[in-house]
Formats: structure tokens, sequence, C-alpha cells
């Protein structure tokens, strides 16, 4: 096999794009707004689709709108799958500039500096971006990519209802996203994604490269409570039907249970919306979601069962009815192991520590981990603020994830078998 | 002094006016929305007043909207002060046919009934209705009645500002109903209003009058909470800074306050806000309200220091910051003791008991009895139901409140001295 030089990714390009990309969806106070599939999510796709096509890349779009650019690889071997990576552009309602973003970019950026050199590898490079990773408009996240690898049927996630009315198969067809690529095309070698962290554990240890080992189990919940409608100043407490107080209980329920569960237990209850949401009329609707994380499927699915039980027990003695669906769902990962020695080696090969740790945060590679051996890199993000327009990453650290992926990748594309 | 035929007041013609003014903002489940100085409330204004002139009733608007109209005394009398009644027509947003409305158009049915019978009482009849009784779109509620009395600045009212953006004045120019009226004009002898209980009380006991012996006590505050938005799944429990968490907690034991003080302590959290409201962010900012009420001053204010204390304890615990504003506060009222024993002997004459009970709902007559003697009337609100769409009384009670209304302010017009 073809011996491939020393190469180098340029920081300022990566920089550049970050930068040029940020500006799409910006917020007055900084950070960006780009829910997924709408105008500002269609202008950042036409973005970084243009990026991709100056690179001389082959682009092709499939049903659930999820974006990919091919870098062929040497002649000889035209035939191979592609090792691919990449992540997402959409972002949360107050989003950074680094989640998703950066992966995708630093993949492009990767391809530039393989292009740059005149180097072809012995498997095409595949940059893709997945549609609504972040889960923010439309449930569940990550749904390009479980759709991608099968987990989620194609006509299923096309249906699924925002809260602001639209269907995902509405929206991909008005911003022009709907594309006539095969779901699950192209069948790729392998996967790796480049992510900040999202959370303080690089940042606090002061180490700049994270070797990801799985991602933490995920479970959303939305819970609803049906109360009675009353006067505040006249319905005796005894006499009362009030879906918030069930709903305020079982979300302080929630957060207890995290602490006494400890460890990696994670809870979260971010929505609540009682209805008519009035200062002196008794609610009787209460509608709020709970996010549970765990990197054991056991514990997880123990945390799971006391909250229901707990909120089934709550609406008894508030006199409420108590109802629940399933937003999301997903097991905990583990990674393969091929990969994440292959991101270690490299960082290690770069002079630094390579820390082994879990995603808090889910990701698209674990939707790739079922069909092909994947992995993740992490950059450290200061504080561990993420979700958030104070999102911030030091842009060496930024450059080094990138050589870092730049090295596993062409390790991964030029191995034999 | 002239003697006064016995007069009978037309039940159909009341029930009549309630289904026809019901028809203004009527939801389509039922019920009505006409929030303070909105279009629909304009509607319903215009309805009433055009009722009040074809009464041949001299009508005047002052500078915060309310409107009052005059039913003339006999002629050698002509100067003395005019005997009030009325309540308001504001609704909440999902509100009832009956909430102020009926106290309204019962005193109009009683005009109706005196100029039918060509019956000129020693004093006028004040017929009005107060702006923004509710508090569901401005605060503090009340608010036309409690600048009435000179116990808030016109110029404050004017200056509210709604969730929604609009202030007072914006509104009271644009829907046409600031008039050039001196706000506490006219100065009147007395007040009595007839209103549905709104709770449970008199449904329960199967009696059919209530004589209201005074209003409890009403504080309402908004508390504002700000923590740091951060991502749901990758943020340890001891590292967030979570503005929802310390809201459930404190709306939980506004909650239990209640239980434990016990007795007439009434306790709501009607409206909470979080922001950016999502699934997997981590809440950097609540708002809620807090709705405590209580006949007992000492205690009221107890409750409030008790929820103040738990909120700054509970946002210390969560690392977060609260505040909070007082949106209204009125101190428990007691009626006049010659207005209600009037109630209580109409009552009587009528055969009926006269049971004395508090009111657990702000009303207007608790802000008139600053000014002058004033009392209440109840009838029963079927299973307490108000504030809702059904919210029900028997059309033979709405017609004997009446029929006592009527008697009440023929004994207090007619009085010496």
């Amino acid at each position: 096999m073809s011996t491939v030089p020393d190469l180098k990714i340029s920081p300022a390009r990566l920089m550049e794009s970050l930068a040029a990309l940020g500006q799409v969806g910006a917020l007055a106070g900084g950070g960006v707004n780009r829910l997924a599939l709408t105008d500002a999510d269609r202008l950042g796709r036409d973005w970084t689709v243009a990026r991709m096509r100056a690179l001389g890349m082959a682009v092709t779009i499939d049903a659930i709108g999820n974006v990919t650019a091919i870098y062929a690889g040497t002649a000889d071997t035209k035939d191979l799958a592609p090792v691919m990576t990449g992540s997402h552009i959409d972002t949360v309602r107050t989003g950074g500039l680094y989640d998703g973003n950066y992966g995708v970019l630093a993949g492009l950026e990767v391809v530039a500096t393989l292009q740059e050199a005149g180097v072809r590898l012995r498997r095409p490079i595949a940059v893709a971006f997945f549609t609504n990773e972040e889960g923010a408009r439309f449930q569940p996240d990550m749904m390009g990519s479980l759709v991608y690898v099968g987990g989620l049927p194609l006509a299923e996630a096309l249906a699924t209802r925002a809260t602001d009315g639209y269907t995902v198969e509405e929206e991909l067809q008005r911003i022009g996203y709907q594309g006539p690529a095969a779901v699950g095309c192209p069948v790729v070698d392998s996967f790796v994604e480049l992510h900040i962290e999202q959370g303080p554990v690089l940042h606090q240890q002061g180490l700049r490269i994270g070797v990801v080992e799985g991602v933490q189990g995920i479970s959303w919940t939305e819970f609803t409570i049906e109360g009675v409608s009353n006067h505040a100043g006249t319905t005796p407490m005894a006499l009362r039907h009030d879906a918030g107080v069930a709903a305020v209980r079982i979300a302080a329920f929630v957060h207890e249970l995290a602490l006494r569960h400890g460890g990696p237990q994670l809870a979260t209850v971010g929505s609540i919306q009682l209805s008519p949401n009035l200062i002196n009329v008794i609610a009787h609707r209460a509608v709020f979601t709970v996010d549970l994380r765990h990197t054991d499927e056991a514990t997880l699915a123990r945390a799971e069962a006391e909250v229901q039980a707990f909120a089934a027990q709550c609406a008894a003695a508030q006199g409420v009815a108590c109802s629940h669906r399933r937003l999301a769902r997903f097991e905990p990962v583990v990674f393969d192991p091929m990969v994440t020695a292959l991101i270690a080696q490299e960082t290690q090969a770069l002079g630094l520590p390579a820390l082994r740790l879990p995603s808090g945060a889910g990701h698209d590679a674990q939707m790739l981990a079922r069909v092909c051996p994947s992995g993740m890199i992490f950059v450290p993000s200061v504080n561990g603020l993420s979700h958030n327009v104070n999102e911030f990453t030091e842009p060496d650290d930024l450059a080094l994830g990138a050589q870092v992926l730049l090295q596993v990748l062409v390790r991964l594309a030029q191995r034999d078998a």
C-alpha cells in the first residue's frame, strides 16, 4: 500500500470555516439558532454543501435529509467502502458555534488537506452531516443517523410532528432537502466523529484530547397531568385537582432521584407547560419532560421505573390523571476497540495523554456503531458549557482535534483487509 | 318618604341578558374569553353600555375605563349620593358566563324593574362595571375599583404593562374606553355587589343565598430564578445551576405550606415559565407566581415570609439567584355591619336562611368598602367551579339573588339620613 506523507491540517482555514458557518442563524448576543429544518438550517446546509462541492466532493442527499460528500480513493481501490466522518449542523435554540458543526467542518478540513497535498487514500473519505441530531424541534434526537442505520422506519421519522405543528417531511420538502439517495447509502467501512466534550471533564483535568469509550444511555419521556381548573381563591386545598402540584412534585422527585442514585446518574426536567398558566387559576393541565441518562442500562431502566411509579402515586394523591409517552430511548453504547485504540495511539503519537471517558451526550456515532466499527474524539469545552451561547473551545484545541482526526482517518483508510 | 310597592325582577329578562353577553367572546367548548382591554372586552363593554342607555341611564366613563350608569332618584332628592351596585365584565382566558357579569346585569335588571314600575327612589341607583377585576392580563387585579377609591395612583395603573407587552393606557385608548370622567366620581352613598360564590360552600350546604361578611387577604408574588443553561447529558448534577429545580422545589413548598397551615390558608402556583424550556437543556431562568390567601392578616404575612425564606435558602442550595416582586397585596376586609344586616334581613324576609361566610375571591366591593358602607350577596356555584368554562349557577338561584339585590338596594336608597 502507498505511503502517505506527514500531513498537517490548516488551523486558520478551520477557524475561518467555523466562523463563517457560525454567522448563519447568528444570535444578537452571540451563539446561533439553527433548529432542525428551519430556514436557518436550510441556509447552513446550503453553505456546507457549497463548501463540499468546492472541494470537488460528490454530494448525495437521502430521503431524511442526511448529506454525504465523498472524496474518492485511489483508482485501483475505488470499489472499497468509504471511511466516514461527520456530525450535524443543526443546533438548539440557543446553541454555540462548535456543537456538531466542528465535526463536520473538521472533516472537510481533513479533505482539504489531503486534496492540497494531492493525496488519495486506499479507501474513499466520506464527510456527512445528519438531520436533526439535537431533537430540540423534532423527537427523537439523532433522527437522521438513526434512520440511516435502520433504527427508525423512514415513514415514521417523516411523519414526526414538531411542537410548532409541522412534520419532518413537510419541512424537508419546504427547505428542499428531501433527496433522492436511498437511506443507508453509501454503506461505510468505519466511522469516526470529532466533537466538543460538552462537559467539564477534559477542561477540569487540563487535557486536550479525549478518547471516547462509549455513550451513556438516554431516556426521554413526556408526562401529561390532567386535573381541573378552578378559582385559586375559593377552592379549599382539600377539594383541588391541581395538575401543577403533581407536576412540580414529580419534577422535584426526578432531581432527588439523581442525587440518590449518584455517580453517572443524570436527570433533568427542562420543559414544563401549565394550562391555562394564569396566576389565579388552578392548572387543569401540566405537560413536562424528563431526561434521564446513565452509562448502565439496568440502572437507567430502574430510574425510569421509579419515576413512573412515583408519578402514578403522586397523581393519585392529588386526584389528577397522569399519562406519559416515550420521546426517545437509547441504550448505552460501547465503541469499537480497534477504532478506540487507533485514536489513543494517534493521540499519544502527538505526545499527549489519551484519557478514555464516556460521552454524556448522545451523538450520531452511537447510531453508526450499530452498522460499522465506530469511535469518537473529544476536545475540551471551557467550563463544560454547551447548549449555551457561551459554548467555547480554545482554537489550539480545535486544531489539535482536527489533526488527530486526520491521522486516524488516514490509518483507517489505508489499512488492509 | 314615599312607599315603594312590592317589586319582582324578571327572571327571563335576566337570563336573556346573561346569555346575550355570554355570546361575546364565546369559546368553542363553552365559556368565554374576554381578557381585560382586548377586542372581546371592547365588544362586551359596547353591549353593556348600549343596554344601560336603552334603560335611559346616564353613562359616564372615567380615565381608567370604569363605566357608571345612573338611574335618577326622585326630583326633590336629586342631590343625594347614589347607592351603587355592580361588578366587572372582564374574564379570565377560560372563564364562565357569571363571574362578574352576573352582578352587573342583575343591577341593570333591578333598574329595569324599577323603571317598568315607574318607581323612583329617594337616592339614585348607580350600576357600574370596573376595569380589569380579574388581573389575568394586567396586575394587580381589581385595578379599576382600586384606582376608583384612590388605592392606586391613576398614572401607575395606566403604565402597567401586560405580559403581551401593551400598557393599560395603550389598550384603553385602542378600544376607546379611556373616558373624560374624573376617577372616583360619582361619590357614592353605599355599595352592594351580587356575585356567584366561586366556591363550594353554599352548594355543598344546599343554601341559595350567602351573606358575605368580608374578603380574605390576597398576596400575589412573582419569583424569578436565574441559573445557567447547560447540556442535560454532560453536566454532572453537582456542577449544575438549574433554575428549574429551584422553581419546582419552591412551588412544592408553597403547596406543603398551605396543607401545614390548614384552615383557610390557600396557596397556588398557577403559572411557571422555564427558559429556554427545552427537553435537553438545563433551564437558565424560571419565572413563576405564588398566590397566597388567608382571612387573617398575621397568618397571611407569616406565609409570605415563610415562602420568601425557603426560596432564598433553596436558591442558595442550587447555586442560583432568586428575586421576587409583589404583583398584588390586599389585607383581609370586613364589610359594613349595617349593609350585612340588611342583606341578612331581606334574605330572611324571603323565608331563607342567611348564612354568613367570608369571600375566598377578591371582589371590587372590597375596594369600595374603603370609601363607603359596602357589602356582598353570594349565590351558589355548582360544585364550586369558577374560572372554568363549566362554571354554572341554577337559573332559580340567579333570579333569587337578583331579587335580594333589588330589595337591599331599595332599602338603602329609601333610608333617611
